[in-house]
């Protein structure tokens, strides 16, 4: 049986608790440890106030095995992270020789080092030293009490390839275990609905386990195991797995992908097709969203923004006479607008966007409104209801996902509509 | 005196402990809190585990007055956080029918009827409910044991507009102090420049305060004032803005807004002109940017993503030989795209952008040369380097940054480039 070691990863840093810096220490750090089978319980975000610091350090040893700090080993009198952490665990700080003399090399090489400076060099006795490529502030690591206390500086430049290089390796002796988590990104259906359709097995689930979360206008499916190898909790998730794709089926749009965009330029490549947008109440996003990914010049002609009947008629060439008596949030002219975009960019699917993004509305239809359309061989129109009481914003991006998803669809042979 | 409300913020959820998330609620709620006086003294991140959440509470009521929870509010089995925050203060969970009837009515809005969606609509007795206009669970807050405490729902789309509109008010009538912030929003100068340029003053402040913030493609100046009214704030702050603003100049692009489109949106109204956009490297981003805005079809006519070379041609009318004689990405193609999207749309001013945005390059330009122009009684181009080190995301959005403030200097009489 392989111990389970809990980890608790202490902040310190007053500009965290202010607000002006993001944690992404945290992040970064508790992804590298799920990777090797470390269970990470808590994060905490602390000042720069010994006494509070010395009170989180008492918490973190009644729950945590392993004690991971960021932050606070600067040479400014605010940097006390070391010192607290040492005398928590009754040991002393010693002056280390290969890192005071680091200091004394800066000094030969003419950079002006302050006093404060050597208190950098004084680490726990008996610690496993980091030495810092990234900036001056070494690390550590010691065991005592049971636990395991890894030290980190707190500038993130600094601290995340630390921590990858030195801290990951000093921990990995200790894991027999290794995790393989595996997404299956859902477009169609909500994140509640997935909870329903699979709880008795979650409820049952010991590992693998099985959990939904909900992204911005779409949601996922994560699939995790843990096994002595990779490979061993790749078999392991490998039916699971593929029972949860046959019974979500349609809602599938990806494996470990970020963004639905993402599987519709992997399909566009792989047929050689290209598209283009004519866009009204996205107004640039579908094509700006598309275009944020690397490569997609390769599949991706260009589009018209058409926000206003002008330009509906003067750049795509709509007739003036159908926008006036069908409107310009119409299923016709969703339809021209898709028609015509792929013609005059010379695309092989054209699509559009025509609606009510808000917070305003026109009079006729209600806000969230829209027409969506995409021409190729033929062409489709879907006609949404996205929610009165959404924002704009939202409006626009799950405009966008359907977008996205009519033309997923079509170049994998499903029902577009 | 000041009653001293320490706070600390818990975020529930596994997907953070995992690393597949960023904590940015804890940022965001943090700043907001930080404006209005209260201190925030710790940030804690848990599990979907009902246990190490009652323990983490039992911790808080230790060291904070207020207690903040985000995430947990959902229909699924993980969400647990209002059961275990009722029971730790020796409450109950009743059916709010508001809250029901919601429900009901957002689910009519397309999603399917599951009946855990219902479990959201069980809030502690007697909390001020916030009602959730962003997605579906509910927030609340509730006063008990002397604490206060208040829970959010854990996506940021949700949690900090939500967090905004009702936290933050009902946190204010708790301080008695009344705390008064204005940005400076600043392009064309870095955060530490504006460090450098007011660092004397600022060591001497104490009240108002004054200090200077990195945001994503510009920086802010913030001032701050505490007073006992809300006007007695403002008129500290006025003298110390006034300076700050004369001795910055026209790197001063707007006070307390969000972002550059902004500005330019409000002065394009005031002189009621329009315009339009031709964009290569940015594909769109200048175009969604703006219209992202509500209000923008008032001034914005429309743009073509001109992505291909057939589209520069084809579309937008540029002569096929000036394009290879002078590459995509040039003077003289940034000038025609300008030129030419300002007629074919209609509008007051045409802009324009194209350049390489990477990671890949095209054998000429090195990654970051971007050509941005703005057409209107006369043309102006405007060459960039963004840096080669640069992401993808950062050219894009720095690019549209120089576009829009090319327009807000042409709009406000400066010198355009």
């Amino acid at each position: 049986m392989n111990k389970v070691y809990n980890t608790e990863i202490i902040c310190v840093g007053t500009e965290l608790l202010l607000g002006h810096v993001t944690n992404t220490n945290s992040r970064d750090i508790s992804e590298m440890l799920s990777k090797i089978g470390i269970n990470v319980k808590y994060h905490t975000v602390v000042g720069d106030n010994p006494e509070k610091l010395k009170d989180c350090v008492e918490i973190a040893k009644k729950r945590a095995d392993i004690i991971i700090t960021t932050g606070g080993l600067g040479p400014t009198c605010d940097d006390l992270t070391k010192q607290v952490l040492t005398s928590a665990f009754g040991l002393k700080l010693v002056e280390n020789k290969a890192e005071m003399e680091t200091i004394y090399e800066y000094i030969k090489g003419g950079k002006k080092v302050t006093p404060n400076n050597y208190i950098q060099a004084m680490l726990p006795e008996g610690c496993t030293v980091f030495h810092n490529e990234w900036g001056t502030a070494p690390g550590c690591a010691f065991e005592a009490e049971g636990k395991i206390v890894l030290m980190f500086p707190g500038p993130p430049k600094e601290c995340v390839p630390m921590f990858k290089k030195l801290g990951l390796p000093y921990l990995k002796k200790l894991s027999e275990e290794q995790i393989v988590s595996h997404s299956l990104r859902l477009f169609g259906i909500g994140e509640s609905a997935v909870d329903y359709m699979f709880r008795d097995e979650m409820n049952k689930m010991v590992n693998p386990t099985m959990a939904p979360y909900a992204k911005e206008c779409d949601c996922l499916l994560q699939i995790t195991a843990k096994a002595k190898s990779e490979e061993e909790a790749e078999k392991m998730i490998a039916p699971v797995m593929e029972e949860a794709k046959a019974r979500l089926g349609d809602w599938v749009y990806g494996v470990d992908i970020e963004c639905i965009e993402e599987r519709v330029i992997e399909l566009l490549k792989e047929k050689n097709l290209s598209f283009a947008a004519a866009e009204s109440c996205t107004g640039g996003d579908v094509a700006g969203r598309f275009t944020d990914i690397p490569g997609a010049s390769a599949v991706f002609k260009g589009g018209v923004v058409s926000y206003t009947n002008e330009v509906k008629a003067g750049v795509l060439g709509i007739d003036p006479t159908l926008i006036e008596e069908k409107g310009a949030v119409s299923y016709e002219v969703a339809k021209e607008m898709a028609e015509r975009v792929r013609v005059l960019c010379g695309a092989d699917i054209g699509v559009s966007v025509t609606g009510l993004a808000g917070p305003d509305g026109d009079g006729v239809h209600e806000v969230g409104t829209v027409f969506v359309g995409m021409a190729a061989d033929k062409t489709y129109v879907k006609e949404l209801h996205l929610g009165t009481y959404r924002t704009r914003s939202f409006i626009r991006r799950m405009a966008g996902n359907h977008v996205f998803d009519m033309m997923r669809r079509y170049l994998t042979g499903l029902n577009v509509i």
